[in-house]
């Protein structure tokens, strides 16, 4: 990553047409803990990695219901992500309140994006420095959806994706088994998205029921969290599978995590 | 490119009666994946190479509908893509709303390049960073039209036209052959749009059903996504002709692209 | 701490994408004179070390009421946390006004974090330097919460925390008897917010009901504020205990109070 | 030209009196391609280069219709002139709607320059990169004028004049025979203006019916625009003028063309 | 004092947590001549030194009345104060006159210290350079209060204090006398200001009814303001104390009066 | 004149009590062609040297009428001056829609000034580069005045003077001469007038009907505006008195030129 | 005076406490032509020294007159005096109409004061760069003022003052006499007022009725202007005087007149 004059302001071009403070605030994504996400044709499933400030502390909430058929996970500045998932619920309510119906989840994140791209365009303000991962059922088609913002104000439809730190680990579990997922279960899905998970825990740490994190919407389903002992369950048939995913290999972490702002 | 005390402040003037900044945002256009716009007397079609972010994620949109008479495809930053398209939805809606006739393309245009323009002419915001081709038919006349845009707000109508990586090869293929696309059928008008994206595709890629995305509008004929098996036909019959571009040079990409800020 | 072009501006991103400015601003938090708070199943304990700028002067107040269900403890620039303070009491009048009822605190505490996130996006201010920690009993539930807010815009519940200087010898003693906090009756409670300040006091001064501070909030129990002699039974308990502390290791500061921005 | 601290804010003078800002972006008016201008009691008429991006482009509009009475022909950037068209044909509306008569085109020229001279009082705005030639007929006297415009803010009224690449040539020629202009027809006018072009084409390119282009407005006579085969007949006697200016001598381009900001 | 790059702007964090412009502005309290205040049971007294700046000048005022029951001395730019004190009274005009009653001293003095906050949080004015000292009787208890306040928007409150230059004398006398304060009778405390007033005066001046300055509010008695003649009685009594004060020490001047910023 | 970090900003003061941009403005004046003004006791006349920018163009105008008893010559930076004579108009229009009566020149000169004076006090603009000569008659008293502004907002009213390129040679003719000025007639002001003008003729060129202009307004006359063969009359009266003014000596045109911003 | 980071914006403190700034800005008022003022217990009366552009101009007007109580000489810039001097005519039309008596002097030297005050805490504007001495009479009490103000927002109320190059003489000369003044007569104040200004004329130059200026308010008598030919009997009489002053030591004009910006 090379320094220079042209990567001190948003609002200024490198000569290669590069907005570096975008780059730059894509780092921070980077930097929070792993979330993942995934999806069948029937639900759609979030899994994160709680962070614990300090034995003394709560986990910080890394997934937060928006809206019945919507939650978000997270990775990267947690004040910049709760300012926008408020604004989310904001505009669900309105939804709710001006029309009658919950808010179309394809419409609110272009919403979101455009609120991103903003940031990007005036000096006045910085880029958002947080990754959004969006578990949705469509309200009409009861179609399940997972989308994933970036800082750029890029916005991505995926069948399974993993952000934050050692997600790379993630992404390789999903791309070696993603294409059992359209029809898999909801339990399944469950059990991939700890799968995954498992190789994002850092150090010598491992996946608990104490720090593992599983949000669900579905067709025709609420949203639900899964927390503490009712994630034991999921757990408890995460560990038969362990031998299987040894042999995986990380890749070049930096390297397949980059996403190009154009397109 | 030489880097001075001119090149970071859009407001500025460089010695030599330039605007550096507009220029560098201009680079960001070649940076996105190709696409490509031709037209006959009756019809209008964009083809564009899809770029997936990975193997799990769905294919950007690359070609957007604005309404029934018109769609754009983009090369450069996708967010900034995204907020142009939206203005030009909403000028669509607003149109047909208070005069409850279709937006006449060439007035939208004028709008958007003049959107463009303020953003080098002050301080506070960034020149967009994407570059649009717009396929449209007048209204009154169903006459098709191409538009291209360009960062600095200049405005183009072309015959055929192709922007983005690799654009250049895309170039020489439709300036070999425009002469015939006046009373091309749309089929034909397809596939030439296909066969001029074949020497866009990256490295040992080929142009494929998945990659390739193809938009029609044409005479007292609405808006048409053409992607996946529906291409199918059209690029068996590019297979046919490959022998004969293989002696095409690709000549000289950045001179061939530079587009002059002035007239 | 690494010093560069990035971090003069609180809306520039380092290229590691951080925000040096907020880091910056974290420092003034550890500056300010101690503040521990903790928490059982029915009370919530704030106890601070209150400092004098004179032999003349009044103690500067350390613990403010926000209303008869909340009260805040603060470390860093008194300034700043006395306008978050009459913001937050504010809030308290206009929600009994509106509403008729006490203002829930996590409400109350997602709206302060937001105010600080805001100035964490825009060039014209500068972070608050200030963390608070936040004692309350929600109005609903007369369930206890402990809240500790941070420059940055992020916001933790915790079962026990200390901030300021020297704050890590009370978190220490804090995490080694939290497990007891939760059935523990009021005035064990109290008991452990002064032991936790014991070690946080400078040099050769002691803990004394001068410059103590204790303020309570529980169940069915208005907000009471314990200084001076009130307090003295409290602290004569106290020195039965003081051998059992020595043994106690501070451990490396700095790491220990590192508190990531992300999530 | 001489650099240095003064001369990137339009706002800041140079010790010597002057604005580089201001004159640097008059320098962009000598990159577009040409432009003449002449009138005679009776008709005033425009002649420019197109300019043409590529084989598959249209020409770029070099004279752009304001009024029935009224013509504009740039030099410069294209999005600028583009946005001052715009401002002026608004101009010329809103004078018809509210006076029920044509725009005084003296009235029109003061406020065009008024709008130029703003940007160069203000920071946060850039000079315009453009040069403006109007012809326009006066709607009550019936009289033709010609005008030009300077990114300075200065407007001029000419017999003849020139702007752009190469113009010093077309200069010469208009200089050598501009008291025959007075009575001369309009189609003499024409074949002036179209002789003073030969000499502004670029290197071995020719003047042909495909980049040239011709704006007429007159006594009782609105705006015409004469381009492609309306023009050969023009072009044929120009051919037989061809040997007469073989003999003229260019002269020094920068020197010649340097207008004064002061008077 | 250490400066570099973080000292020039008021909304930037130093590496150490410091908000230097607010601490550079804290210098000019030192500079100004000093002014004392202590307060008994029933009164609150203000001494200070008149400055003159010729001997063609009246005296400036260090005294300045904002209501009956409060007035106000000051140390520092003498413009700021002057502003600071047309705030106060307007404030006090503005109580009686909607409410009907002295506006209450603490709740004035909290807004006057948040109009010096926000000078600190925002890039567009500089801190205030003036610290005053307020004298006030609380209207509703008719007990005494002496405030300070800082340009870092802290407040104080005190039971005796000194600012302004050499003011260290000063409070090594009032903290080896403030004990036997409470008690003092209205003359006693009048002496005492001026006692301590005596080792401000600079170089080989003398403390006189021409440069001696005293202001009283007390308890159901409105403010007064004693110069000139009606100060000599007190000033006789003054001289009969000089031997004793002779041995005090004046200690570390710049580090007794670091008033930190934190809490 | 010295240059340093003082020089740039218009609200940067040097350490010497100078505002430098205010000067580096002044020397614009001095870049104009030469203009004067003169007075008797009934008349007032300026005249002035009209600068033609090519064969081509019209001379551009040096006196600009403002109302039938007020007229304006300017030297400096002629898109400034328009501005300001535009706004001279409109406010003599005003004056006359709402009072009735014509605008009382020293009334409408003040304003004038403190419209240049505001652009040397706020950062967002450049002080005016022009220089303008009002010649008026008062309409209540029929007095004839000659007033002349300065970039720096001051305003002098003189029995005559010059401005511009070479004006000192006029100047010394002036001030040679203008004790005749009070008593002589309207033909012999006009005869002083181009006299004055002789000497500030550029290099070889001479004073002809061509580039001389003369305007007039008088007791009971309103303004005159001389140019072309209208001047004739009085050239051939000057050709009489040429010998007379070869003795003459320029002196040191800086130095007398120089008009201090103080008084 | 030391130069360095601190002293190019108004807004930022200097190490020492100090608002570089504001001091330059009082560089300017000792670079005006001199100006002196003193009261008798009936009258205030101001001379000045008027400076003439050149031989052809009206010497600039140094007294101003703002209402028939109260008038104002100045030495600085003379543009800011003027705008400085409008405001106070019109506060002083406004304060009539509305209330229906003269402007108390004292309340609008407050206004003018912190009209400077706020040039001196924004940066968006700059300091005045002149000083005022302000002669007025109450109109209740009818007692004569003198005032002076200052660009840092300073005000002074003086018996006797002098402001303006070459100053230092006068003052020392008001030194000597002013206690004389209290029961001067009005003649004998305007012989003082004159004989101090004979040491401020520059070089060899002498005070003349031509270039000096008298004002005069009083008790019960309003504004006088003493110029020309009234002035030449004070003149007389001075000169009777001349071999008294010729033994005045100037001494340090700079030291004596600094004026502390603190108080």
């Amino acid at each position: 990553m090379f320094r220079n004059q042209y990567d001190t302001d948003v609002t200024v071009w490198s000569p290669e047409g590069r907005l570096l403070q975008v780059e730059y605030a894509m780092e921070s994504v980077k930097q929070g803990s792993a979330c993942v996400g995934l999806r069948s044709n029937s639900h759609c499933v979030l899994g994160a990695l709680k962070r614990s400030v300090s034995e003394l502390s709560w986990h910080q909430k890394k997934l937060l219901e928006i809206d019945d058929h919507m939650l978000v996970g997270i990775a990267g500045l947690t004040a910049d992500a709760r300012t926008l998932a408020k604004y989310m619920r904001n505009e669900c309510l309105h939804n709710k309140y001006v029309y009658g119906t919950p808010m179309p989840p394809h419409q609110l994140m272009a919403d979101v994006a455009d609120k991103h791209q903003r940031t990007t365009q005036t000096y006045v303000r910085r880029p958002f420095g947080v990754g959004l991962l969006v578990a949705s059922v469509d309200p009409l088609t009861q179609k399940p959806h997972l989308y994933q913002t970036c800082p750029s104000g890029n916005l991505y439809e995926f069948y399974a994706s993993a952000i934050g730190a050692r997600s790379q680990s993630a992404r390789t579990y999903l791309e070696k088994h993603h294409e059992t997922f359209g029809d898999a279960s909801r339990d399944d899905l469950i059990v991939h998205a700890l799968q995954a998970l498992v190789g994002c825990v850092s150090g010598d740490d491992e996946l608990t029921k104490e720090n593992a994190s599983i949000g669900i919407v579905g067709k025709d389903e609420k949203f639900t969290l899964l927390e503490g002992d009712a994630l034991q369950p999921f757990l408890d048939r995460l560990e038969l599978k362990g031998g299987d995913d040894d042999e995986e290999e990380a890749g070049d972490d930096a390297a397949a995590e980059a996403e190009p702002m154009e397109t």
